[in-house]
């Protein structure tokens, strides 16, 4: 454990990441650069990629056994796929020795947060956490310090979370850089079935459709507007099913603007065309190119 | 007119440039930066804007009356919206008093190079081009000489275009940085129709999906895959129109791939998913990241 600093001491001193991928590794690195913990224990199930994560200096410590590490964590943050994670945060709970908070950094906050509302031991609260980065790649080689930094981070509380460890955890991702947005887990999957979901199975839609001679010409819009469709099959399916029926909602909606510029082209309407593409400029343009 | 230099003489000594935006502003940067011209015209509607072009240094000089300049020009590019290239084609070859070849910069070909096969006069011979590269923004305040760096330009000759007319524009897009594609109009429409118009439409509608109320929640993924929903609304309901039934065909294909997505998910079949999503991301894998 490196030695605590003259400064003041952090909110959580010893702080566990489950999965240290691109968000786990990329919430380590920003731990490690902004003092926001003094010691950092990556766990996961290969030793040797925890190894190359510590020579890396992503992590300070490598753990294989979640149960030791939880023991020992003041804050654990799981980063595994969505339908890993509730699972993951009842083997934890039952290990740990002192208060502890647990949070996430999953897709999907409605089933996660509803299953973990009950039956953890009195010492350990969840709170359901979302920060909105990422990328297509994975892996902790791609990891980066600043991801969170000026971006959005969602926390879902429910009704029965403590304000206090809402609190501690929304201070905890400010610290981090990121903006903090608290909403309830089904107002987020709403939210991101809209923001993140459909755009990904819109994407991947696109994609399956260039036919294999037409990649070379493939530009830079066809490239930016499929980019997210080279995020990873497991991860985005379990997103998919693990908020179907919010996505669901959207894809009815998508459907029928598509329905809508479907009819205008095929009636000739430059009009209703013109139109169409107007209101789509002004919703993109008020979301800016940051 | 400047000076020529003691180089090769350029083939097309003067080079007239219809529109002066962020395409027409971008090829008249290149041909000065590349020598590949020794005078550009910019030919236009505003004199105001013009001279503000001359002042920039993106053209050598301005012209609103197209039969004066076109009378002057070896080369003259359209780069007017899709709708007004055939008609300001036609009014440009009635004024060229000399051997003059007549290009644009179109994002159809298939009925602006049918309705230019014939009735031109025998001094001035129209060849297709589509150079793959642009951007949501528009004005020659955007311009860049290095647009079509690596890019792909797509030419369109038809059964009648003289090969060496052909050779002429293909040279001159190598000049300014692009590798060139030789393509029937149609073979063109069809293609891009699936890699340009198609994404446009989709990422359009995407856009016009998002409700107000969640724009702050929209990160990286969504701003990337409905970035070019930013473009000018009538420049792209001249394009569908002008490319209407291989955009339907293309439309028809992806509302296909998403039938099978909402399928899937309503029907909880993880496998099926995974099995799309692997498929979508193999072929956006496929063409990279440039």
């Amino acid at each position: 454990m490196t030695a605590p600093t003259a400064q003041q001491q952090p909110d959580f001193p010893v702080i566990g990441i489950v999965g240290v991928g691109l968000i786990g590794g990329s919430i380590a690195l920003a731990i490690r650069q902004r003092g926001a913990g003094q010691h950092v224990i990556g766990i996961g199930r290969s030793a040797e990629r925890l190894a190359e994560a510590c020579r890396r200096g992503v992590i300070d410590e490598g753990e294989t056994d979640l149960a030791a590490a939880a023991r020992r964590c003041d804050l654990l943050i799981f980063c595994t796929p969505v339908d890993r994670i509730v699972a993951g945060v009842r083997e934890a709970a039952r290990a740990c020795g002192k208060p502890t908070v647990i949070t996430d950094a999953g897709s999907t906050k409605g089933a996660i947060c509803r299953e973990l509302a009950t039956g953890l031991p009195d010492a350990v609260t969840f709170v359901g956490s979302h920060p909105l980065a990422g990328s297509e790649q994975s892996g902790f080689e791609h990891a980066s310090a600043g991801l969170f930094d000026k971006r959005v981070c969602v926390v879902t509380p429910t009704l029965n979370t403590p304000a206090t460890a809402v609190t501690r955890v929304a201070k905890f991702w400010n610290e981090l850089g990121a903006t903090v947005l608290e909403m309830s887990p089904e107002a987020h999957d709403r939210a991101l079935a809209e923001t993140s979901h459909l755009p990904h199975l819109v994407a991947a839609a696109l994609a399956a459709t260039l036919l294999p001679a037409n990649r070379e010409l493939a530009a830079t819009g066809f490239r930016d507007t499929t980019r997210i469709a080279s995020g990873d099959a497991d991860l985005w399916t379990a997103i998919f099913l693990g908020n179907r029926d919010p996505v669901l909602a959207s894809l009815a909606r998508f459907e029928g603007e598509i329905a809508a510029f479907r009819q205008a082209l095929q009636q000739n309407d430059a009009a209703g065309l013109k139109k169409l593409l107007e209101t789509a400029k002004i919703s993109r343009d008020a979301i800016g190119t940051a």
